[in-house]
């Protein structure tokens, strides 16, 4: 199933995409994806990111082969690090290349949409009950800040640095998914799930031991290789395997 | 002005403490500091954080004595780095010390509350206007993980991380105040806002660049010389001229 959070005649509807029809849920998207049985065109509206988090957590080095290309060692516990909400923006919105960057690189990403308040899972734990659904995360990152800070948070924490979307996609295996990125349509970014150093079970039972998380977070898993520059003027697509493509182009504001 | 942030009979309320008595806000905090003309005792209501942000800064290395004692250079920028906001705590609430950890610290701060939504502040921008107080903050952080991972992220992101109160002063000069962390009662640190690295304007036109701040929002200016470790029912006392005492117990469980 794919929900998508949307604007129609100026209110928010979570909704749920049969054909090219969008039918509105009856409740929170947390609690039921019971829909109403009036269906909206997509075309017809304008697509919001999927969620408004209180927090977004990222992993970083969570690919062998982006390790590799970032010449670092592989990690012996997954390597954390927050975006700020102020930084969503969803599919066909612009990324703005910040006046104080002077590089900025799409990281192409799965992400992971929290369902219920959670805290401390245990290894017993179903943790297919904690989440709501996956969807694509472009994890925009200025690298020459993020080599001058050592601190990643400066580089991803820029307004408009975390696209996500289009959708979140319900059914899908985590494990066994293709994420591709492309510049301009031209391939940069390919991977299955499957080579992730650390799976979404276990990344969210660690994270879950730090801090307690809430309806409606996101953790976005890690990019695979082939990171690289984006220019204003560019447009850049992650599309995965079942959910779908977030596309974004990049501009600058003078 | 001091405003607290409280649960009376059951309900949350902002009042300005007059004598030891609390008058409630007509409306929210951050849009008039008018009050109703009744008072409930302090004694009687219970004390929470001063406010839920949607995100809370935190500043590396902003006092040359504490950058000496850390053995790092002194910035040419400021470092940011951000705590979630599942970590805060109030005045009186205990700090959990996480399974994950081997040391904690203390880092007795000066912390700013943002009163309206504002981006890309410039020169001429009258930062006052975008301030609703002072607070005291405690950036509890994990020093072994602090340094095991190189990000600062896990090790300031525990839940309890963050304790702050127990108040919002709005008419206190945060450039000249003097700050004091006490561990069981005996002095630990103590310096002068004076000594910041960067200036509270500083820090907030430089994040303004960065992210949209918004109402609510917190940023923690940086902790002096005098940092060390807490174990299990030890209690820690942050106290800022013209604010008042931040106390937090230390406390494990199993």
């Amino acid at each position: 199933m794919k929900i998508y959070h949307y604007l129609w005649e100026n209110k928010e509807y979570y909704g749920i995409l049969k054909e090219d029809l969008l039918y509105p849920l009856k409740g929170s998207v947390f609690e039921s994806l019971e829909a109403e049985n009036f269906g909206v065109p997509i075309g017809r509206v304008k697509i919001l990111p999927p969620v408004v988090p209180t927090k977004i957590i990222g992993v970083g080095v969570n690919y062998r082969d982006h390790a590799q290309e970032m010449g670092r060692t592989l990690p012996e516990e997954p390597l954390i690090f927050l975006k700020p909400p102020s930084a969503i923006i969803g599919h066909n919105e612009a990324i703005i290349f910040p006046r104080m960057a002077h590089r900025i690189d799409y990281e192409g990403e799965l992400a992971v949409i929290i369902k219920k308040e959670v805290h401390e899972l245990d290894e017993t734990s179903d943790i297919r009950e904690v989440i709501l659904g996956y969807t694509c995360f472009n994890d925009v990152t200025a690298r020459d800040l993020q080599l001058k800070d050592g601190q990643f948070t400066r580089a991803k924490s820029f307004d408009t640095f975390a696209p996500c979307g289009p959708c979140i996609a319900t059914d899908v295996d985590p494990a066994h998914l293709m994420i591709k990125t492309f510049l301009n349509g031209k391939l940069k970014q390919s991977a299955s799930t499957s080579q992730m150093i650390f799976s979404i079970p276990q990344l969210i039972r660690f994270i879950s031991k730090i801090m307690t998380l809430y309806p409606g977070d996101i953790i976005t898993t890690g990019t695979p290789a082939g990171v690289g520059p984006m220019n204003p003027g560019d447009r850049v697509d992650v599309q995965i395997e079942g959910i779908g493509t977030l596309s974004n182009v990049v501009l600058r504001v003078r």
